[in-house]
């Protein structure tokens, strides 16, 4: 509902006047809209003047600017400007090197425009007209449809021509052509209410949606009932490769625009799941939009425009572009290093300090202990993503495998010469970084703790630093995981078995054997959490289902323990070592 | 409403991933979040980790990237992200410099990002914590106060630091200061609905606006009737002004900001009486912000923010920053020329062509007439304007003695040597430029096309030619206003003269005789439109209180068609001439 106004008949000249006093500093306003502030030193350029009525913010005004239009004539609400206003516009964007005229295809726009230009060329301003046609949906001639958020595209065709020093052929001649290669299908969720109103200029039947209704409530294609995400990107997708342009490539610059009152998170949710559609379409994807371009007030619902690129159209749409509703630099993205690159650097920048021949030995039991637990995992995924389904998403014995997977293949890579802090911290970057979820975290934390409290310099490592580093790895779980004892979690297991390590330890057990009574504990203790109601984690939405089952965060946990244990005693036994 | 998603539990994750997909040239996904890429090259920064819950775009995950924030935690819709995710993000964020976690005064966040800071301290990462608590409804404390709107200024002027090289020190003191000189205030016009709800997560009342409500539905100071945008303005401003801050300066950086539902337009339309109540304060505002900038899904309503600058903030504050959902950039609006540079170039450019003496003659009479003009309609502007006030605005009077002043100081500053089209073409354009309204735009367009028709160059010009002039006048007039006669307009009373004209000189009439006589008829039918209902115009939605009362601009113009007879009549008496 639009509430912020005065008097409602002057919504739209107020609005305008506010957005100018805003952008004073880089566009002037003149009667019936706005003209950008020429580039100091800059060659006079085509004038690309572009219009309609007001409520379709950053259409138009905001597309006034260096690299776009150069002038945008504003009417009233949802309303054409006046000829006179298309004319006043005009000629005070003109630079001497003619006017492009740009509007969406409307009666009331090609009256008034084209009013306007008869008028400019009695006074001998070269003036064109490039009305833009891009909605699938009103029309089966394409000549006939109106012209919706693919005017984004037509204007910043232009308006790059324009900007690069192209005479007025060439920039008709490119608005026409990105006007041929754009389509764009809408849906409405929901009316827009006009300034002054007390109800919707027209509404959408609850629960559905208008496939192709105008972004003024022009009639649509029929009402749907509403699709989930991935059914709405399918149909929108679907409906545009049907209409692809004779000779069209494989390049297309989507735009994905909400209408008003869709939030900017859907679009991007939607976003997620068209951008599959158009790769799966073969299609390469360039620069996609996703945002509001043309709105209608606060009307709910969103569309998709695919233009198809050629080479001249490519370079078009990614050159800069600096309006206040639409700015895009080139400079500050092209200077970052690829996502590739820094994952690549940050392996290697990772070089192992020097370590004390005590924690080189320890390292070694992390190492074989990681190699034993990825077995370990590897075997128990599914008896772990069963015990998870019950009450949970049934993902844990995956995210366990991957975590741990990633954790042996990072501590493979670690020379002989690294300490246990070292390997450790390895692990547990590999494991955070690949298990995903909070699950991933905790073990990925857990793990670096652990080799931390150990560290790469000690000169002796007893089984007291062990019993410490087990705190460590408990403390680090329960600083962020926020769970306690009883919530039915990986604690219920792990908090029982360092205690009963510091325990076994205290009275003066050899690690392996302390370790292997502590994880017997902790398996004791997994089972017993069948019997607990989770207070928080993954099966709370479904607590009472879980009753019964013990936790499958606990039951890993109880399980790579003991698989530790073991890997300790084999390495006494060898006479590998562990600690001192 | 929410209605595109997908599962509504997993709207968070499928939002965040859509939008990583979108920007996967300039950020990495890490768990709970992401970090923006590094530009390469660059020295070692402070990571600033901003966050919270979901729902607020582009608030937390658009402001990452260079000059803003170097990682965003983006939680589950309106809640606070794990320690787990604050902590993953802030990891993946930290560049050896320390991280300095942001984020708005809430429990949730309090909590979980002081968690992770306890954990990343831990591990030798210096890490500060900096709360944002703008909102001033939301405790009489500033210490207990909320964090909205205020928090892109807290971040902006911390990312802004951190990107300029300084140590965490200073960029927690940066974002601290900030903080302690920035305050917002806002209102809530309709509640939002989270993904998945058929309702609102809350309500205001209908016809109200609750002030100071907060952006997750928190209780405000109290429900106010529905406000103009003037009232609506002063009450922020007010509310901002008595929470001046201690030493405050008089700069400010505001920001207005929408919630989700308003639309651009009506925060144009606010911003327009936001601003001069901050001048007539005193306050210099420097580069204000409006738009979205923490939103709440789709809650409809504003907040006013006001950042008051020392000289360190407002460098912070001017200073680049390239994130996808804040984008400034100073090159390319600096390098425009000024408003008042492109008045001022457009005046001198102007030099007048070469005249024919007949042209430099119709010059002459062209000066003495608009002279005329505006001493009689500086005479009649109370008449029309009383006339215009039956069924208009009136504003005619007003808007007549503009334009005519401004076109007569046009003509008075052209030289002897200009021919009547150089004159009258200065002319139009002063009176279009000034006078204000299509009124104005048809006055200027008219007058110029009268100049045109007789142009600079004719070796002479008949009566003929001034009857060809009168109905170029008349045409641009219908043209550009689309209006016919009987429509209850000036062309009531204009285009009977040009019939009147043509036919009286067709019979052999001297030019200012027929001319007198073709002005006779114009004021009879100015008259007689007392009778007529305007069917277009500054009448029509008054169009019956408009019957008996002749149209305002039929009558100026019969008045001035009349004057000028007078003054040919005296040019051809004084053997000034007129034309050949």
């Amino acid at each position: 509902m639009t509430t912020i106004h005065d008097a409602p008949e002057e919504f739209a000249e107020d609005q305008l006047a506010g957005w100018t006093a805003l952008y004073a500093d880089r566009v002037r306003p003149v009667h019936g809209g706005v003209v950008a502030l020429p580039t100091a030193g800059a060659e006079p350029q085509v004038a690309v003047v572009v219009g309609g009525g007001s409520g379709h913010y950053p259409a138009f005004c905001g597309l006034v600017g260096p690299g776009l239009a150069t002038g945008a004539v504003v009417g009233n609400v949802f309303t054409s400007p006046s000829a006179a206003q298309v004319w006043s516009v005009a000629r005070a964007a003109d630079q001497g090197r003619g006017v492009v005229l740009a509007f969406g295809n409307y009666a009331g726009d090609r009256m008034n425009f084209g009013l306007a230009a008869e008028r400019l060329r009695a006074e001998g301003i070269d003036t064109r007209i490039v009305t833009v046609t891009d909605d699938v949906a009103s029309a089966a001639d394409p000549a006939d449809r109106r012209g919706i958020a693919g005017t984004l595209a037509v204007f910043k065709a232009m308006g790059a021509a324009a900007a690069a020093g192209a005479p007025i052929d060439e920039v008709e001649r490119t608005g026409r052509r990105c006007n041929a290669a754009t389509r764009t299908i809408g849906v409405a969720a929901s009316g827009c209410t006009l300034p002054g109103a007390d109800r919707p200029l027209f509404r959408v039947p609850d629960g559905h949606l208008g496939l192709g209704l105008g972004i003024h409530g022009e009639p649509g294609i029929r009402d749907v009932p509403l699709l989930s995400a991935t059914a709405l990107a399918a149909l929108l997708v679907d409906r545009l490769l049907d209409e692809r342009p004779a000779g069209a490539g494989t390049r297309v610059a989507p735009v994905l625009n909400g209408l008003g009152d869709t939030t900017q998170e859907e679009l991007f949710l939607l976003w997620g799941r068209v951008l599959p559609l158009l790769v799966a379409a073969g299609l390469e994807v360039v620069e996609p939009e996703v945002g509001n371009v043309v709105t209608s007030l606060d009307m709910g619902g969103c569309s998709l425009t695919l233009q198809w690129l050629d080479d001249d159209l490519e370079r078009r749409w990614r050159a800069d572009a600096y309006a206040p509703g639409y700015r895009k630099v080139a400079a500050p993205v092209a200077a970052l290093v690829p996502a590739t690159a820094v994952a690549e650097a940050a392996a290697e920048a990772t070089v192992a300090p020097e370590a004390s021949a005590a924690s080189r030995t320890a390292a070694g039991a992390a190492r074989a202990a990681v190699t034993a637990m990825d077995e370990l995992l590897r075997d128990a995924e599914e008896t772990l993503g069963r015990i998870d389904a019950v009450a949970g998403d049934g993902d844990h014995g995956r995210g366990m495998v991957k975590g741990v997977g990633a954790a042996r293949r990072a501590v493979e890579q670690t020379g002989r010469e690294a300490g246990v802090a070292f390997v450790l911290g390895r692990a547990g970057e590999a494991w955070a970084a690949s298990a995903g979820g909070t699950s991933g975290v905790l073990w990925g934390a857990a793990l670096e703790a652990f080799g931390r409290s150990l560290g790469d310099a000690a000169d002796r490592l007893t089984a007291a630093d062990v019993v410490d580093a087990a705190q460590a790895f408990a403390d680090a779980i329960v600083h962020l995981g926020g769970a306690q004892r009883g919530d039915k979690t990986l604690l219920d297991a792990l908090l029982p078995f360092v205690d009963a390590l510091r325990a076994a330890v205290g009275s003066g057990a050899r690690l392996d054997e302390a370790w292997r009574t502590a994880a017997a504990v902790a398996v004791e203790q997994a089972a017993a959490t069948a019997g607990l109601t989770p207070r928080v984690g993954r099966a709370r939405p479904l607590a009472e289902k879980s009753v019964g089952t013990p936790d499958a965060g606990a039951t890993s946990m109880g399980m790579v323990l003991a698989c530790v244990g073991e890997v300790l005693a084999a390495r006494v036994d060898d006479r590998e070592g562990v600690t001192a």
